[in-house]
């Protein structure tokens, strides 16, 4: 029986290296497959997804993940058009999506609703990403993009740059790089740094270097993470667009780097990344949404079938 | 040939003991079948839902039952942002709509349009809820909750509780249990009886008692079917908070009703009953929801196959 | 292998009479075949929607078609709710989207969207929509509508009515007859007729006459296509009001025309067709509807299918 059957994925911090290896060799074999095996893979099976919080972009990578191992996907992606308008609670709203499906993925603002949302649910319930901190299959996504284009995940130099305190796929990345031997430079502006409440969990996990300059240890990173940085989080304009400017990933940044460093973003981007840099041999952050779709297949595959595929 | 081949289910009132039981029979058959047997049922046939009122709940219903018998479905959810908001009628919608699918579902404010799309649409119509009184399918689901969880449905003693003026729900399934010899209690708020409009045909289908005490009859109920109070039906808030207190379910009520006895909801639930109810063996109403999904999939298994399945 | 083989289709003016012949064959071809054959045509494949303009129509209609040839729709309808409201660019939204899936079926408001679209995308591209003259696919609908009721496009008389100035659909219809030997009668008023801007390429391409009054010509036309006139292209209702009753086609028109001419419209109507008109045999909308998914699933499995099917 493979260990992820009919298991929940609530937090990136319950997956070991070994478990993760499993999910990247399982990912490997998704990709080689071809389409009609791989539509063999969940066959009939239904994703119900339930999206308290507008995410299209993780829908859709979900929904296109299912498509491609052959089972389909219905749900709710828009709760103000639903049944929790009415004040339906959302173990309620658990428990029903849970009998339309057989594997339910969830998205929700809080902390902990999708561990409570597996506790009352009969499904698996995979999180699709919660409150600050927990986006799993997004840090899955990331952690084999960078096994797969740079061979290696120990080792490596890793810098995360842009909004590194409200972004919950920073926190996410960092907890699965813990299971990792390397080097982490996490760079944004004074006001954006990673949240001091969560700092002395991730340094019990990996150790970290923060820094404002983007360009001081730029040559010797193997890795370039970028976020987004966003507007609502500035108190003022010109204290937005200062910062930015500084923060914005071009050709000139990419010349100080590595030959084979490799750049990737969650997506969508804004303008942090300049349109340049995308024919690049080191942008990988279209491919990033790539893996993105086949680690969520192999996931499904794992969760939904008891003798693994 | 089935009897509901290529029919539309417009009223419950169209539909005899006989029918009823045979579509029992076969949603039993359905929920006996392996899943790859049947998801052979629809195979490769579509339902197109159109829904001018919201409903995630039902549309979802009928979306996981279609995937169940392996149909797809495809439609309008919010006909805010569809052809309607330029103005098409009713007809052409239906008549569009039914070029794209084998089946429509059907949901409308408005009496009668469920009858009027059957006329002008090739493919037979689904009403999904439908004015102030039809939803046929909700009560079929209902009744063959009562007759699996009870063995049968002569006999019982059925109370319905809550909002018995504004439910459509509530009307469908009293037209229901009118094919059956029971014994129905009626408990409501005085300002939330049933509509005095259709007392008359209803008493010419099955006797009733009516009472707003919910604790009168209690101890002799086999089926308790609780429905929400909704705020929005009471002039002042504090004459709508004196009443919903009075008719919550708790276990102090569970205490009084017979062993056996079962607890119904179409849901979804506000806190009309109590999350402590949800653990005891008589809280039924999650098997209610997933009868729902096989009662529709036996519906569209039988509307679409012409020897039946 | 075949012409369309992994081609977007942008603009109708791509098209030549041997190609539009050979998608007519294709559409041929696709009603005769069973359901389950039909199914295999498109088998596991998906179709992503990406439309920045709303249309349930044309969405559905194509999210039809793919599945009549056993493949899936996923995709963004309502670009309020994307990523795209975070601020990505259309070639990022696009990049993705065609990871995502097979076939990108695009809807925009911008002319040239559909072609920029097609250089960022890895997969084939199919216009539904885009700025103020293209929509190719309504027009191999409209044509093949023709086609089949008339047995023939050359040789015959056909007059467009209506807003001719603000609907797209006009304009691809009219550059599609640019490749048969027709007779074509624009009837409008005066302030809706055809933009001037358009009028050069148009005549470059075919003949026709213009006129403001339905009447003139109606007794030698073979075909009428009617197209709705929009209250707010009007400065004020009196305005429209006027015209509106003028273009009206009822009865009393109908009489006046060739036994066997026939009526189109793209739909959605309002009140520019009278509905007696549905029942007469000239009547042919609600089957250039459903002409509309034959065609959108030949299109869909030709561009999918190296040999075609």
């Amino acid at each position: 029986m493979n260990e992820f059957y009919q298991k929940d994925i609530i937090s990136i911090k319950d997956f070991g290296k070994d478990q993760l290896e499993k999910i990247f060799a399982s990912t490997d074999k998704i990709m080689q497959l071809s389409p009609s095996d791989r539509r063999e893979i969940c066959k009939g099976k239904t994703l119900a997804y339930l999206f308290y919080e507008p995410s299209t972009r993780t829908r859709l990578s979900f929904d296109s993940a299912m498509a491609s191992v052959g089972g389909n996907s219905l749900g709710i992606s828009d709760t103000n058009s639903s049944s929790t308008q009415k004040g339906e609670s959302l173990a309620d709203t658990v428990r029903i999506m849970s009998i339309y499906s057989d594997v339910l993925v969830l998205r929700h603002t809080l902390d902990g609703s999708s561990r409570f949302a597996a506790e009352v649910s009969d499904k698996p319930v995979i999180n699709a990403g919660s409150g600050t901190e927990e986006h799993p299959t997004q840090a899955i996504q990331d952690l084999f993009t960078i096994k797969k284009e740079k061979k290696k995940i120990d080792g490596l130099k890793i810098g995360i740059v842009g909004d590194l305190k409200y972004g919950r796929t920073v926190y996410s990345l960092l907890y699965g790089l813990g299971n990792y031997d390397v080097d982490v430079h996490l760079i944004s502006p004074e006001s954006l740094r990673i949240r001091s409440d969560s700092t002395y969990e991730i340094k019990q996990r990996l150790d970290y270097k923060e820094s404002t300059n983007i360009e001081e240890h730029i040559d010797e990173l193997d890795v370039l993470y970028v976020t987004r940085i966003q507007k609502e989080r500035f108190p003022d304009e010109e204290e937005y667009l200062k910062v930015k400017g500084s923060y914005v990933v071009g050709l000139d940044l990419l010349k100080q780097m590595k030959e084979d460093s490799i750049i990737l973003h969650p997506l969508p981007r804004i303008d942090e990344i300049s349109p340049d840099i995308d024919k690049t041999k080191n942008a990988k952050y279209f491919e990033q949404a790539e893996y993105g779709k086949h680690t969520r297949a192999a996931l499904l595959g794992l969760t939904l079938n008891e003798n693994g595929f």
